[in-house]
């Protein structure tokens, strides 16, 4: 993964003398998302689990739910000028007979065909999309199984240390063990990536599983935690007024600002059991 | 601003004593962006400035770079099933002879003609597409003037303190003087807010003044600083290779790690004058 991290000269002014030395970088480039050959979606990623990001961009968006849909998933032969691969457009093959997905602007989540778009509007869109109910999920997990998990993001985190510039997104069992990790410049794309993984070793929908992100929650957040059937979505930070509105529609609990031992439960707090 | 917060019930665990009371959250909810009657974005924003936001994308979008530009904005007069307007749909009307945007996928800042996609090519497409030159700016500030501007930031900030959920981005002159604040769920959309704001002041390009964000500094971000024409971005976290590319590519002045009385200067720390 020595894509991963880049470094950089830096300026470091304001301690006792001024400092030129390298600095480490997380390392942001596009990628481009084609699905038999047509393009969809171009992000901004860091490099690294690009197969799992790819399947779990289509995971989130509808496209697929399980691994006998995708057909096949690989970088594009071309290259640039001087020939190099750049690895960086995926093409991925659907399995004949999946409706591939529709690339135009007034696709998917949100309904524009009158002018009343509104946050329900986001809710109902999200709710006819997902193929996977979590409202019945019996996960339960105990409050100091959850304030246990922030430090095994961190201790598995290898790159955040030395950027600062990665968000990581870590799926949990109910026993509180580690089942993955995965680091992106972007929140989504640490998402995605965590859920392609899913898909990729046929784990979906990840009942009694808990997903951690390391930053904020975000409508888009709980749209992909319910999207690969995920009961338990917790948040380092704060959650929006839509991300916790769409954790109570679809039947999810939500944990925000969890640190240390205390957290704020949101949604479906009968799966936090206290002692 | 009463669409800037919201409340919801939460549980709060892993104090002394359970609490149940209620939270203070920020809003987010969706804008549909429309250009002409036709749906060009939809983006995930918290209300407030959104005549701002709308004009602020268009010019990181390419579309627009001056007032006369832009002949109209108004929201859309349909509303909900119960009669209510949103104002979440936002129509805006391009002055007769301003060309439309593109809105389909393959549009804009990526070339993807070929499969040799690469940060080099979003670097050019970034380049061709901006109205102004930030190279020869002739701004100067101290490290003291620059780790002064967070403080600023943060004391304007009305809602982050309730929620910590908001980014924010402000626009300071070249003696420390904040001219604006915005705030949002989503770091770029803040920008957004900020270059719309003076877009619609009539101050594009922004020359001479410094964009401060409050978080980290993506590939984005410093596409929306150059094609605003502002010659100095700061960021409170970590920036990305590619933004540092980027910026060294137009000629802007990226600060990283704005914090307390240090920083890292990434690119023409020529413009940050030390005593």
């Amino acid at each position: 993964m020595g894509r991963t991290t880049a470094r950089r000269p830096v300026l470091r002014l304001g301690g006792p003398v001024e400092v030129e030395r390298p600095d480490t970088l997380v390392v942001e480039e596009p990628l481009e998302i084609r699905v038999g050959g047509r393009a969809l979606a171009v992000t901004m990623r860091t490099p690294g689990s690009d197969m799992d990001l790819a399947a779990g961009f289509l995971v989130s968006e509808g496209v697929v739910a399980g691994p006998q849909e995708l057909r096949s998933q690989r970088y594009c032969a071309g290259a640039t000028d001087d020939g190099v691969n750049t690895y960086n457009v995926l093409d991925v093959e659907l399995t004949p007979g999946v409706p591939p997905p529709d690339p135009s602007v007034e696709r998917a989540f949100y309904t524009t065909s009158s002018c009343g778009l509104c946050g329900k509007a986001s809710l109902d869109a999200v709710r006819t999309s997902t193929r996977f109910s979590v409202d019945a999920d019996p996960l339960t997990v105990t409050p100091a199984l959850l304030a246990g998990m922030p430090d095994q993001l961190r201790e598995a985190q290898k790159v955040f240390d030395r950027t600062g510039g990665l968000h990581a997104a870590a799926l949990f069992d109910a026993a509180g063990e580690l089942l993955v990790l995965r680091e992106d410049v972007g929140r989504h794309n640490a998402v995605d990536k965590v859920v392609g993984w899913a898909l990729r070793e046929d784990r979906l929908p990840l009942a009694g599983t808990v997903l951690l992100v390391s930053g904020r929650a975000s409508f888009e957040l709980v749209q992909k935690a319910w999207m690969a059937g995920v009961p338990l979505l917790a948040a380092v930070s704060a959650p929006s007024s839509l991300a916790v509105d769409l954790a109570a529609e679809a039947g999810i609990t939500l944990v925000g600002f969890l640190r240390g031992q205390t957290m704020n439960v949101y949604s479906r707090p009968d799966r936090v059991v206290r002692p």
